[in-house]
């Protein structure tokens, strides 16, 4: 119940931190009110809507209105605090600030755990899990670059999407030998948040292939 | 019944519209034929196959033949047009003539309705509604900008989706209020029409958030 | 039976050959090892996953080990071949070389063939047919195309997608005459393979509609 509550309290945190990065995008790319949202949107809720549709289950933001809710907040505390202060607030609405930075590690997180648990419940195998975590956790953040005209960035660096694969490889290794369900979630969950911390902190980065 | 074959009919205005759109982007992009037909096809056939590949339903232009004989009498007449006279007919096939963009604001104001009726006979909440419309709507002009490799023009400027999400939740809001269907399609699709044509009218902008 | 598996090696050297072009691209584009293995999975499982969204199957790859394992091969292949000796492995790692060529071609008509016949299975009319034996065939190198930022190659120029659009074609007609599956299948595959041979060969290319 409690672990409920908490989980559920990840989830919105990951999402208002999501649509805040989409938002922040938008402005900088000089988008209008309606680009800022649909930035803004998409980058909080694309990755589930793309889960959903290949589960074949009703998007879970179009019967919960929470997942809007938080987005729209997401938005609006971007949008205000750059057309009233024109500065940023306590940091966390600069993409590049530790604290939204810490915002978004728990969304990553908490998107992580929602991917790979949908893809386990449909009886999915390794790659269906790992690949359902990786589009609930990254996929809308690809959106986002895609509508904006850049290259997804998880493409090209950063240790993000890493994290999020590896919460789910360890989430799919535990389900399979059987641990508890509360005990998966978490530890995935822990994985995940901790790898994407230790890589903002020491700057991690995956090695470039040289053509 | 009549209202029926008015609605269909609009709906093939704008299927052939949004076709034309995409086929005469493809033309300036410098596309081959095939570009021109798969850009014109996802303009005017996208944002339904989204819209259905959400609400987990085999896609309407899969089943009935409608649609897709309309995208490919839209990519015919602008590239015949272009082919033959190189000059445009009527106006017509070119998107910034009066004619063309009375076409498909029809177009719009059609494909708003049945994204948010889809949404709506689906049981989805307010967001569910308002995005199956937009996505219906401007979801197919936002893939044809992908392919192009632009940033897709709604994003950045213009009272184009605008149109259409006002129109979803007058929609969203009739509906809730128990209105009769054909009552809430017909001022859903007149409020959206009418929105985008006083749009283009007067030049309305949405203001952008600057940084 | 014999069949069978023969198809099934097609499928497995077409999903091979389609990882290890997107492989490719990431380390044009200097992606990191994680971008490379998006770009590979992509190119080689994306048109699967959007032929599978929009018939509202929970996607192959996701059940069946295969495809991924397939892919996984791909991009290892040409990620060792470019770390260990920067040189192409019997040109097979070079996208323009003759043999990787072969081998791509074998797996368009394969993908074509596939996509085809899941759309006979859900009754689809012959636009639906076509389109998704498209998608299943070129839609993973469009979706490699977008994310490096490239308009998809397909729309441009060679003559690629048609031989596809072809196969699917020669695959409805010969459906809807009633000749038994197999001949269907295997007319549909010679028919697209011959064609994408012919066009690397002759260097085809479609007319493009001047403005």
């Amino acid at each position: 119940m409690l672990e409920g509550l908490l989980f559920e309290s990840f989830v919105a945190m990951g999402t208002i931190a999501f649509a805040m990065s989409g938002a922040f995008k938008a402005i900088r790319h000089e988008f209008d009110v309606l680009g800022l949202l649909v930035l803004g949107f998409s980058t909080a809720l694309g990755g589930g809507l793309i889960r959903d549709a290949l589960l074949h289950r009703t998007p879970a933001a179009f019967i919960d209105d929470g997942p809007a809710v938080y987005a729209l907040i997401g938005c609006a505390i971007t949008m205000l605090s750059h057309r009233l202060s024109r500065k940023h607030v306590f940091g966390l609405t600069d993409p590049n600030s530790r604290a939204f930075l810490f915002l978004d590690a728990i969304g990553l997180a908490a998107f992580t755990v929602m991917g790979a648990s949908a893809g386990a419940a449909s009886g999915l195998n390794a790659f269906g899990i790992v690949m359902l975590a990786a589009l609930t956790g990254v996929g809308g953040g690809m959106i986002r670059d895609v509508l904006a005209g850049e290259t997804p960035l998880v493409l090209k660096e950063d240790f993000y999407a890493t994290a999020t694969i590896i919460g789910a490889i360890i989430f799919f290794a535990m389900y399979r030998l059987s641990f508890a369900m509360a005990t998966v979630t978490a530890a995935s969950f822990m994985v995940t948040l901790l790898l994407r911390l230790l890589a903002i902190q020491y700057r991690w980065q995956l090695p470039k292939p040289k053509l």
